[in-house]
C-alpha cells in the first residue's frame, strides 16, 4: 500500500453510465463493468432504467472487503437526468464505442478539458441520441471487444497507468503482492 | 487502415487459456474474453475442458466480417496438455491473478524473454496448481475487477499499445473513425 495513488490524487472525477442492462443477459458484464469501474478509480456507476440488486450486492461485497466506500451504484436511473446534470457541472460526456476517434488522438485534451467525465459504456447496440449527446465518441481499437475491456483501456490511458496502484484506505483487506501465494493481509486499525 | 500493425510485427506469439468456464454463468464473459484475446492480437484462445459451440459461433462470425481467419478457437481441451506444449515449445506461462506480482514490474522481462506466450485467465477460483505451474503470477493491479479488463491491459502493457492499432487484413468490413457517426466499409478486393 505505500506508493498508491488516492482516487482524489488521480485527477478528473469519472462517472460510468451503463446502458442497456437486461438482467438475464448481461449480469455478470455488468458487474464486471462495475468492477473496473471501482478498481481503475471511476466514483460511481449509473445504471439506466432498470433495476437489478443483485449487482448492487456484488458491488457492496466487494466494497466491505477491498474499500471504496465512496464508490455510488445507482440502478433504475434515467440516462437524460444523469447526462444533463453532469452537462450542468461543465463535465464531458465521453462515450466508449468502436466507431469513434482513437483514444490516442483525443485522450490529452479529454484530461485536460474534463474535470468531470461521465463514461457512457452500452451493451449490443446504443441509440443515435448518444452519439449526439456525447462530446467525444471514443474508440478503444475499432475492433468488437467488450465493454468491460474498454472502460478499463481508457481509464487506464485517462490516468496513464497510475490507476493500477489505486490505494482504498478504508480497505478492511488488502494484498501483498506475491511470485506464487496468495497473500491477503488484515488492515490493523490500531 | 493506413497505419496499422500485423499481428506479426506484435513480436511475441500469444494463446489465451480459459479455465473454469461454467457454460450457463460465463457464456458472455467468455465470449469477450475471446474478443478481447483476437482485437488486441493473440493468436488463439483455448477453453480449458467443457464444449460449448454458442462462443465459437461468436466468434467466428465476429471473424467473417472482421477478418482474423488465423485466429484459433478451441473447447473442450485439457489445460495441462497445452501448458505442456506451450512448455515444450520454450514458451511462458503467464497466470493473470490478482496475487501475482505488479505487471509494470514484470512486463519488460516478459516481453524480452517469451517468444511464445500462454496467458492464463480464470473465472472465479483457480486451482493452487496454476499458481505453481506459472513462471508468472501477474497481477493487473491487486484488486478485484474482471478477467476480460485484466487481460486487455495485460496485452496492452505487453506491446505498449501498439495493438489497439491492429490490422486484420482479410476482414470483410472496417471502419473509419468518425466523430459522432457510424462509418464502416466494405473492403474493395478488386
Amino acid at each position: 500500500m505505500s506508493s498508491c495513488t488516492t482516487v482524489e490524487e488521480l485527477g478528473n472525477e469519472v462517472y460510468v453510465l451503463r446502458l442497456g442492462h437486461r438482467p438475464q443477459r448481461d449480469k455478470r458484464i455488468t458487474t464486471h463493468v462495475a468492477l473496473v469501474a471501482r478498481a481503475f478509480g471511476a466514483r460511481g456507476i449509473y445504471i439506466a432504467e432498470v433495476r437489478d440488486d443483485s449487482i448492487k450486492q456484488s458491488i457492496k461485497k466487494v466494497i466491505s472487503k477491498w474499500g471504496g466506500s465512496y464508490f455510488e451504484i445507482s440502478d433504475g436511473v434515467d440516462p437524460l437526468t444523469i447526462i444533463n446534470k453532469i452537462k450542468s457541472e461543465s463535465g464531458c460526456i465521453v462515450h466508449l464505442t468502436m466507431y469513434g476517434l482513437p483514444i490516442d488522438n483525443v485522450i490529452n485534451e479529454i484530461r485536460e478539458k474534463c474535470k468531470k467525465i461521465l463514461v457512457i459504456v452500452g451493451a449490443e447496440k446504443v441509440e443515435r441520441l448518444y452519439y449526439e449527446i456525447a462530446d467525444y465518441n471514443v474508440a478503444i481499437g475499432n475492433q468488437p471487444h467488450s465493454e468491460v475491456s474498454a472502460l478499463a483501456i481508457f481509464l487506464d490511458r485517462l490516468w496513464r497507468g497510475r490507476e493500477i496502484n489505486i490505494c482504498f484506505p478504508d480497505a478492511e483487506y488488502y494484498i501483498v503482492p506475491s511470485r506464487r501465494n496468495k497473500v491477503v493481509k488484515r488492515v490493523d486499525r490500531k
